[in-house]
């Protein structure tokens, strides 16, 4: 391990905030000096409550997360936050409202925010986002949120990662924008109509409770009473219920030996994570521009030649 | 080649509908009669113009891609859909009153609609989206529309796809939900501002000069004109100058040689994407559940992991 890195990873096993940005965006950017880190720290990890936050676009996602931030600090919980964010550089506006609307906590040394956006290839923000938990977790944190659109196949990947989904919807969307994934409904353990002050609530309510008796018609065998919450975030009105309901999911999931599962589960999500990219990586490298120019010319087919390319990779090796 | 995949590619070739949703079925289902189709198939393709449609949700792309469909029906050109919905089972009612909307095509074979959900891994939507359409190409369609929602990653790779992007957006959406993603700006080729009639039409269409501005100066040598457009696509109002735009756009790809270099660009997607299912399927089945407790039992990181499990694959076929 480099000098550099084996520094980093006392710093922030110490609890210290620059060491652990730096490491976190050294893992963001790939740098190699990032997995030293992450392999320095691994055995400090296991310990922290990932939650994730999620729900459709306005819901009001970052709202409510400055709320559950607001209501931990206040019993006494450190908390880190991962702001999923899938928005171009054209949105400068909305995501600096956002994080100002945070910076009440920024001189909290207590609270750790930080954005990632998407990365290049489908997976890379799972990825991102696993290695950041990581960090917070050997920081010592107790909670970290990641807060992310609940759109897109990648969004679900993160989603994956938390002990416990929260699952924020609003009255008034339209049914195209309200639309909760199947996934991300049956991922969903607290669910909360975020500004109940606003007029199309009860309708928002109903819909809900619908939606989760068809889930609890679809999962029969889910011990988990399912709570359908409300809130004003805006006003920090619900908050305290909502903090309830995920503290008394993680009693839950230790009772019931969800939390280890759910920990192996991540495990094994995340070594998945890594492998895709370590191998796409290769496999490019290896596949060459004759493959490609081949595929072009319709001389081969695109099957036919993933096909021979994994088999040359993987077969002489490990025969059937 | 079995009888049965054989058969299917003949009939395919010929054009006939109930053939080609077949295959689209078995790739879409990863049924190897699909591969066998398509290594048939493959030779026959190359010369559809795949088009995408995209933007946030609510700026009304299926009623754009229905507009889109019957004008260039009205210039005697074949138009297949491939309508990419990310969407619950919850949304079912939505998707049903859209599908109904494209109903009066229903009866003219010179239109084939197929919707495609998201698989369960990130990047498998976009393994079947290329599929289809290489299935349409080889029934002889003229032209592909793929439209699709555009947030997500797996969306943009979807976008990657196509020779020509139009992205729509609409009057009064909020910031949030207005934003496109950098990718998609500086993919699209042709945009539309829909639902011109709304309030604020001024407004977003000054927002995306500003956008359209700011990609100008961010690509320099992007020598095709992006033209910005207004559309009513529920009344039909507009669909002409969309059309015109995007013929306009095919003409100017063959004469900058791009259409070609776009068709490999997508040659080489392709294989990455088929390649990467091929090799996650192989590596997880090889990875086995020691690796994984070793990990979640902290002995074992997971970058190390997945370095390893690469490497055991890799490296002893094709030293560094």
């Amino acid at each position: 391990m480099s000098q550099a890195a084996a520094d980093i990873a006392a710093r922030l096993l110490a609890g210290e905030t620059a060491a652990g940005a730096r490491a976190i965006r050294w893992l963001d950017d790939r740098d190699p000096r990032g997995s030293e880190v992450l392999s320095a720290i691994y055995p400090h990890t296991g310990r922290i409550h990932v939650v994730g936050v999620t729900g459709p676009p306005g819901a009001g996602k970052s709202t409510m997360t400055d709320m559950l931030v607001a209501e931990w600090r206040a019993r006494g919980r450190t908390v880190a936050v991962i702001a999923v964010d899938p928005s171009s550089p054209f949105t400068g506006g909305a995501i600096l409202g956002d994080r100002v609307r945070m910076a009440r906590h920024a001189l909290d040394p207590g609270v750790f925010i930080r954005s990632l956006g998407t990365r290049g290839q489908a997976g890379g923000l799972s990825r991102s986002t696993h290695d950041a938990a990581l960090v917070f977790d050997a920081m010592g944190f107790d909670v970290v949120i990641v807060e992310t659109v609940g759109v897109g196949q990648d969004e679900i990947d993160v989603v994956n990662l938390a002990h416990t989904t929260v699952i924020a919807v609003v009255p008034g969307l339209g049914d195209e924008i309200q639309a909760v994934k199947a996934g991300l409904m049956e991922a969903g353990d607290v669910f909360v109509v975020n500004k109940a002050d606003r007029e199309g609530y009860e309708a928002a309510h109903r819909q809900m409770e619908m939606m989760l008796h068809l889930r609890a018609l679809a999962l029969p065998d889910a011990a988990w009473p399912v709570p359908l919450l409300r809130a004003v975030a805006l006003t920090g009105q619900g908050g305290a219920e909502i903090i309830d309901a995920i503290e008394g999911h993680r009693a839950w999931l230790e009772e019931a030996g969800e939390f280890a599962r759910r920990g192996a589960l991540r495990a094994r999500e995340q070594v998945a994570a890594l492998l895709h990219e370590e191998l796409r990586a290769r496999a490019l490298a290896l596949t060459g521009d004759d493959i490609v120019a081949a595929v072009a010319a319709r001389r081969l087919d695109p099957h036919t030649a993933a096909r021979q390319i994994a088999a040359s990779l993987t077969e002489r090796n490990h025969p059937a």
